[in-house]
This record gives C-alpha cells, sequence and structure tokens, in this order.
C-alpha cells in the first residue's frame, strides 16, 4: 500500500505540472465538458428530440470529435464535416437514385462499385500534401458518409430524410463547438504560433548573451589550462539547453500556422495575417539554432588544450559579437511580441554594432602576429570565432525578416 | 478550354509523381476500397442485416475511421476503439443505472454532471505526453461512447441491445480492418522505420563521400582564386541537399516507432524488437546532419579568400576523414538494411581509418609552419577541418549505437 500511495503521490505531481505549464489545459478540459453538456440538453429538449430521433447521437459525436484545443483547428473540421457531409449526402443520394434505375439485382453491384472507386480515389487524395493538411478530416468524412448513404439500403424518400437529419446535427454539433471555442476563453493557433517564433528568438537570444561569458570566463578563470576547462557539468546549465527545442519545433510551427489560416480577425491580428512570414523567421531561426548547436560543443569541452595568446588577442570581439547579436534577438523577439511596426530602432542598432564587431574580428586577425603558433592550439578558438560570424549575418536575415 | 486544358495535365502530372515516389499508395487506396466494400456486403447478407439493423453503419464508420496507412497504426486504431467502446459502454450503463435510482428529475442532472465530468477529466489525460502517442485515439472514442449511452435516453435493458450491437458491429469492422492491412500486400510501420533510418544514415553517407571532392576540387582547379570559389549554384547538387531532409525526421520517426510497437512479429522483425534503439540511431544522425549543415556552409562560397598554402599542408588527409567516415556511414547503412549482427569488420575499418586520419590531421596541424601566415585566410580551412573531426567522433558513435 505505501508504494501505492507513492505511484498516487507521483500520478498527482505530474498532473499538477501538466497543469501549472500550461493552464489553458485545464480550461480547454472543463471546455469540452461544458460543449458536451450543453449538447446532451438537445435530448432533454423534447420537441427537439422527437424532431431528431436516434440522430440526436450524431449531434454528440460531432462534439466529440470537432472540438480541438485551438480556435483554428475546431473551426476547420467543424466546417470540414459539415462541408463534407452535405456533398456526400448528395452525391450519395445521386448515386443511390442511379443504381435504383438498374433493378433490384442491378443495385447492390453498382452501388458496391461506385463505393469501392470512390473509396478509392479520396483515400488517394489524402496523400497530396496540400491537401492533406487543410481537407484531411473532410475527406475521411465524404467517404464515410457517403458509403453510409450509399449502402443504408433504404429507398430515396427516407435517404433525404435521413440526410436532413444527419446534416442538420452535425450543423448544431458543430455550431455548438466553434460558439463555446470563440467565446469561451478562446486559444487561438495564431497567437499560439506568434508567441512561439517569439520564444524561439527569445531562447537564441539567451543563449547568444550567456555564451560569450560562459565560455571566456572559464579561460581567464584557468588560464593555465587553457579555456573551456571548467568541469561543471553542462546539464546543470538550462539557460544553455533551451534552444535545442528549436531543432525540433517545424512541424509544431507548421500545423499551427496552418490552423491560424482559418481564423477570424481576432486581437491583434487581422484576417489576412502573414502567417507565412512566421514561418519564414521560424525557418531563420532554426538555421540558427543549428549554428548554435556547433558552437554549443565547445562549452565544457576540456580535451584540447587552447592556446591563451590567440585567445585573448580576439575574446574582447567574440564576445562583443555574441552579446550583441544576442541583445538584438531579444529586440527582435520583443518587437514579434508587441508587433511594434516602428524601424525596429534599437534590433537595428544592436545588428548593426554585431556586425562592426565581425569587422573588427577580422581585422584583428589580419594583424594578428602568429609566429611559431601551433594551429591545433587556435583550432577551436578560430572555430568558435568563425560560427559566430555567420551567427551574425544569420541574425540579420532574421531581422530583415521580421521587419 | 486550353488553360483548362493545361491545368488538367498539371494535376495528372501530380499524381503521377504521388503514384511513382510511393507505389504502396495506390495499393492503399485500393485497400480502402476493398475493405469498404466488403464491409457494406454485411447489408446485403440478410440474416446479418436484420441482425444489426440502423447499427450496421457503426462498421462502415469503423472501417473508415480505423484503416490507415501502415499496419501498426490500424492495429493501434482498432484495438483502441474496441476497448474504449468496451469499457465506456460498461461505464454507461452503471451511470445510467445509478442515475436512474434517483427519479425521473433527478436523472438528468446527475447524468448531465457525469459526463461532464468524465469528459474534463479524460480530455485532460490526453495531455499527457505518453497517453497521447499510444491512446489518444481510445480517450475520443471513450468520452463519445460513454456520452452516447448516457444521454442517449433509452431504458437500461434498451442500452444493453444498443452496445452489444455497437461493440459486435465495431469488432467486425475493426476485423476487416486488420485483416485487409495485414493479409493484403502489408505496410509494416517497423519496416518503414528501418528503412527511414537506414536511408538517412546513408544519405549523410553519400554527402561526407561527395564533400572532399566537392570542396577540394575547387581549390585544385582554381588555385589562383583560393577554395571554394566555384560558381556553380548549390541547388544543382542534388546529392548534396540530401541530408536536409534528415534534419527534419524526428516527428517522423518517433510516430513511427509508436505503431511499431503495436504490430505482430513479421519478416525479420521479431515481437519485441527493439525499436527505441532506432530512435536513438536517428538522433545520432541528426547530430550529425546539424555538423553537415554547418560543413555545407562552406561550400560554394567565394566571398573569403583561403590560403592555398595552409590548405595544401591538410588537404589530403581531410578528405580522407571525410570520405572515410562517408563509407563506414554507407557500411552501417547497409549493415541495418540486412540486419547483419556480424562484427561490422568494414564499417569498423573505415570508422578506424578515419579516426588515424583525424589523428594525422592533429599531427599535420601541430607541425605546420605558420610564419606570417594570414589567419583571416586560414579560417574557412580551420573550420571545415575541425567540424570534420566532429563528424568522425559522431560516425563512431553512430557505429556503436548501431552494433
Amino acid at each position: 500500500p505505501s508504494r501505492f500511495k507513492a505511484k498516487l503521490i507521483t500520478v498527482a505531481k505530474s498532473i499538477k505540472k501538466l497543469a501549472q505549464d500550461d493552464p489553458r489545459r485545464i480550461i480547454h478540459s472543463l471546455k469540452v465538458g461544458l460543449a458536451l453538456t450543453l449538447v446532451s440538453l438537445l435530448y432533454y429538449v423534447r420537441p427537439l428530440y422527437d424532431g431528431f430521433g436516434v440522430s440526436g447521437m450524431w449531434a454528440v459525436l460531432t462534439v466529440v470529435v470537432v472540438f480541438e484545443f485551438t480556435v483554428g483547428q475546431t473551426l476547420s473540421r467543424g466546417l470540414n464535416r459539415s462541408f463534407a457531409t452535405f456533398s456526400a449526402c448528395a452525391l450519395g443520394i445521386g448515386a443511390k437514385h442511379l443504381a435504383s434505375l438498374s433493378g433490384e439485382k442491378g443495385e447492390p453491384i453498382i452501388l458496391g462499385i461506385l463505393v469501392f472507386l470512390l473509396a478509392a480515389a479520396s483515400t488517394f487524395t489524402r496523400f497530396f500534401p496540400k491537401i492533406k493538411a487543410r481537407y484531411d478530416y473532410g475527406i475521411l468524412i465524404f467517404i464515410l458518409t457517403f458509403s453510409m448513404i450509399s449502402v443504408s439500403g433504404s429507398r430515396v424518400e427516407d435517404l433525404l430524410e435521413m440526410s436532413y437529419q444527419r446534416l442538420s446535427t452535425i450543423l448544431i454539433g458543430g455550431a455548438i463547438c466553434i460558439i463555446v471555442s470563440i467565446f469561451v476563453c478562446p486559444n487561438w493557433a495564431g497567437q499560439d504560433l506568434h508567441k512561439l517564433v517569439a520564444s524561439n528568438i527569445h531562447k537564441l537570444a539567451t543563449y547568444l548573451e550567456e555564451f560569450g561569458g560562459e565560455y571566456y570566463q572559464n579561460c581567464s578563470e584557468n588560464e593555465e589550462e587553457g579555456c573551456g576547462g571548467r568541469d561543471v557539468s553542462k546539464n546543470d546549465k538550462s539557460f544553455l539547453q533551451g534552444y535545442k527545442s528549436v531543432l525540433n519545433s517545424k512541424n509544431t510551427e507548421e500545423s499551427l500556422a496552418n490552423f491560424a489560416r482559418w481564423e477570424p480577425a481576432h486581437g491583434r491580428f487581422r484576417l489576412r495575417h502573414p502567417w507565412k512570414q512566421y514561418l519564414k523567421i521560424g525557418a531563420l531561426a532554426r538555421q540558427c539554432a543549428y549554428k548554435i548547436e556547433s558552437l554549443n560543443v565547445y562549452i565544457g569541452t576540456s580535451d584540447t588544450k587552447v592556446s591563451p595568446e590567440f585567445h585573448g588577442t580576439i575574446q574582447e570581439v567574440c564576445m562583443k559579437m555574441s552579446s550583441e547579436s544576442g541583445k538584438a534577438l531579444k529586440e527582435l523577439a520583443s518587437a514579434i511580441n508587441t508587433m511594434s511596426d516602428d524601424p525596429f530602432s534599437s534590433a537595428n542598432a544592436y545588428v548593426e554594432s554585431s556586425k562592426t564587431a565581425a569587422n573588427e574580428l577580422k581585422i584583428a586577425l589580419e594583424s594578428a602576429s602568429l609566429n611559431n603558433v601551433d594551429i591545433q592550439a587556435i583550432l577551436p578558438s578560430a572555430t568558435v570565432a568563425s560560427t559566430l560570424i555567420e551567427i551574425v549575418s544569420c541574425v540579420e536575415k532574421i531581422s530583415e525578416a521580421v521587419h
């Protein structure tokens, strides 16, 4: 029992953490409960119940499968489901009528062939990447409704009634979802995308701001040992790990951008907000993260001895490059956050000063006296320096894309 | 009309390309058609139809939503749906019985509260990453069935009948899906994962094998211009772009590994095949791809003049490192493909020789005379060299993980 208790406490803790990480999760759960309870009321309002009969369950079903975390996704599923049901009902009744012309024996054969062809063709269209991104669910519902209507074995008049009931209950269910999703503490996919991109850039900025201090502090502290000789394990420095989540952010960003396109104007976002621009900025941020990944190798490695002499020559300017580009990114992140469309004066200033630092580095390298220096000893510093130069140009690109 | 014709041709071409890229897509589409036609037959077999009545449509619905591209995903959805329906029916009938004890007026209120609580709690559990990965669909169906059963307004006896029909039709639909999916040209998620990981490593190998030639050939051809001075646009070299798809392979690999776990033993894969190992190899391959990404910057850039003198010193050994580690990866990829469990003698030999080359490089760097050399001029070569050293150690890790 004490073991059981321990397990229970672990579960309770993980629930608490999940809720604290994003309190909207709790609100979303309550919203789903609310929408379902609302749709259940349909059953208890007698006139409605008598009108819809068994089909009332389609409304329940619709709420469960359509209600999603973001408004955009809910809208996308709701609209997909409604249009797909409508067109499939129309086509299904047409197919039924066509098949019934060929007599009682031919009907099932013709219907079977039609179902086979339509299902195979629709399934194939789901492989088109663009269609999959936006209409996957609609096609699924289309196949489903078409087969249900055409094989149901009823007469055409009954089918009309059945289609009407299915469509109207789905519309009711979809409407409840969309209303609850928009008007009760909405989670906008667009806003999520906006925040995600800004926070990714902010993470890169934090890394770059800390990198200079982290990497060169080691050098000045234990100069006799060379640089990067500190024993602190990398994992202790959580601020240096933040950028890792940027590396694999592509899928999240793309799906959020997809859902954002379905959303109506809200808050500071107009209807035709340039969501594609976020994907562009996101891609550039990932490029920058790849470069940081190769920088990160040099923190905490102590297997190579680094020439302090050479190091001293470029330390100051490298630290400046790193911290200035970090500051530029931080300004860009907050510019995205506040959506200020001014000429980003402060961000631009930082970009400029990081570019100046990069040029200074180039000059310092040219003028550095390198008589009888062990190349192997300067290799790590040289690599760090050239990676930093690349990061500076990457930050400049991000700044242009944000602008 | 000529415009319409042109558009039609474009669509036809993209369909052809989609089918040629992966012919299994066509087979999958036909399989979905087959499964749907099979389940439709239920309606035409009179005794069955009379037995199931309207519920027969649940079988159609099940086939459409359960049938997925890979066997693992189909099994996962089918089993999730069956177990969720079973437990939700049981709980729903229990809830209905409980509520009916409190009289006609209290019943809807108690049921409403129960539906609200269960829906909210279940929705919240869907946020747990582990549960989301494996049981997301099951929880959805659980909420759906529970609300449908408990608000349906029928008596308990009718509910038993309804649950029995729903469960049995879902089992029939699920069974048809699983049978068609396994016995008609199966697409195993495990096999896909296996091939994906092997082909990713193969792509990295191709890049590394070509890199040396590509980068240093430029130097020897136009020695007076320094290295990397060729004007050929990067996009012409498709073999140098293959590694890019490895950068974002994480999500695909993870979902395939998830589905693979549901699959029975097939072909060369036992039941408890170590799928997690593939994720580990995949993560290492991504690490290696990040490093290649930073190498790739140096191909085709012509803005920095590189010292040919220094370049010559390390060219041979760098080319050797690159090509040997490329060969090692190629051997590893084919070892994964053939699942040969021998000591990977050839791969190991290549790994060893690339390590030797890395050591030679270190020695060459130490002994290189560097009097009055412009550091900026050697910076690109130095960075390439140190990145190659990292790649060699990364390849060694991959080799250990494959072993």
